[in-house]
């Protein structure tokens, strides 16, 4: 949640005079992103977001990333466009990091969504699974199944140190979710990570899709039990919001039915979600990123979600 | 340069509502001020800036800063004026800190200013003091030269650990510039800090004066001192830019001339000024503060400058 690099206003001048986007007017960094500098640019004609990757990217998969971004803006979807420079690239370097000059969408990321708002996320959603349908291209997901495997194998041994109890509770949930994962089920390009941070809003509306840097190939169904895990529970999981859950099916299901299957397998699909933010964060707890900036979030909510999914399967 | 305290877009939604300005449209955390917390606010109607005030900030100035931005604004000088809502109130709370909604200027931070920009940084700052003429009520500098003496006195013995010299350079200037500190000269309200990051510009023009969070009443002839110490030198203080200082000058007195003791004490006023930022940075060098967040910026440019100074006086 920081600027990691510095872009002196004269080296983003000499960089926008690559583009038909007009002169510099103004251009501040923002506070988003944990693994990227962004910053909010105006020029005379438009507004737009520099991304500048950072951490826990591979800049391999950028080209990627960047079209499947183009390919959703070009169907219609609340995704920011990445721009083309004149010679038509859209991947770019700024201050010795790849970089990248993207549509600027207006809305707002809610903390304490209302069950229409997760009703438009939800839908949002469904539309982003539809408009990926015939996008060319694979991502594998780097944080399923066999990274839980590996990650539980890590730091196990410490996950008591967050919360008595959690180590046995990974090792059983782990093993019993890996085993049992669906992975017949209905594929497709999924956002992987559309917590209400990453959904611009206003009002009810969905205005903006943003964060595609864990998008990947993976289940259908699993983006809409992340979806569940992030926006159907209060922020420290204590207890789902039925309304909200109804809201965020609801959403989805208008736009693309589930199957029974999918139907069936969400509470296994929703302990994977939890698992996969657990330990995510459950690493960076016990072992913080050297990078001061990056805010360690508690891993303990995601355990209260997967204990409900258990509860549910 | 981060965002220290977060504001739900709920919470920043209620907020809006006691001002005219239309509804909230986009809200970005930026990376700017060290002690203060800021964010771009759109609305259907306007852009501002939230300032949530935090660190090195007696609360007790902030009417005074707030009125002080509103007597400038009012004059047409380029500062961002202070909104009020509409029982007339500017100073307000907003997530348990003390908070003012600002009008956003356009405009870059230069990073390497031209001799073109130095001139216009000069009048600009003329323009200020002129306007500052019938400003009411005084705040003292509190980083003059009784403050120098008492930071010196409290790091002097580590600042060896800086660079080899430092200590015996610090307590010779100390001594030397508090003695002959040159009080009779004319006062009035003096920014203190009009560094390039305190300036927006568009090509050659200022746009926009900001973080008044160190003006004070004090030697108007300082303020241009320090005026010279930030934007006649390279970042290093190696060698002056003697184009730019000349530039620097000339736009000053365009607007308000110098009188010849004010011109005499230049060098003098510039070893205060290359005192002040040697000694806040080497205090926050030695001793960072507890927040990480806060980046420490290397005193040893100003020890450079100081030294220049010393030379001419």
């Amino acid at each position: 949640m920081a600027v990691y690099t510095e872009v002196p206003a004269e080296a983003l001048e000499a960089f926008l005079a690559r583009y038909d986007t007009g002169a510099l007017v103004s251009a501040k960094g923002i506070a988003e992103g944990v693994s990227n500098s962004n910053f909010l640019v105006e020029t005379t004609t438009a507004r737009y977001i520099l991304t500048l990757y950072e951490h826990r990217i591979d800049l391999a998969d950028l080209p990627w990333f960047i079209a499947l971004m183009e390919h959703l803006a070009d169907r219609g979807q609340p995704v920011p466009r990445p721009i083309r420079d004149r010679s038509g690239q859209a991947l770019q370097q700024v201050s010795g990091k790849a970089a990248c000059l993207i549509q600027y969408l207006p809305g707002v990321s809610v903390s304490q969504p209302t069950a229409a708002q997760a009703r438009a996320a939800g839908a949002a959603l469904a539309g982003l699974h539809l408009a990926c349908a015939d996008f060319a291209g694979a991502r594998a997901n780097t944080l399923g199944p066999a990274q839980w495997v590996a990650a539980a194998a890590e730091i196990g041994g410490r996950l008591d140190e967050i919360e008595p109890g959690l180590r046995q509770l990974v090792r059983d949930r782990v093993a019993a979710v890996s085993a049992q994962w669906p992975r017949h089920l209905a594929h497709g390009v999924i956002h992987a990570d559309l917590f209400p941070d990453n959904v611009l809003m206003l009002g009810p509306e969905v205005t903006g899709l943003i964060d595609f840097y864990f998008a990947c190939t993976d289940i259908l169904a699993y983006d809409l039990a992340v979806l569940h895990a992030a926006w159907a529970f209060p922020r420290d999981g204590s207890a789902p919001l039925p309304a909200h859950a109804a809201a965020l099916f609801e959403g989805y299901e208008a736009v693309r039915p589930l199957s029974a299957e999918e139907r069936a397998a969400l509470p296994l699909l929703g302990q994977g979600a939890a698992l996969r933010f657990l330990l995510s964060r459950a690493q960076d707890w016990l072992a913080p990123p050297s990078d001061a900036l990056v805010q360690r979030k508690d891993p303990r909510p995601f355990a209260r979600r997967l204990e409900h999914y258990a509860r549910q399967a």
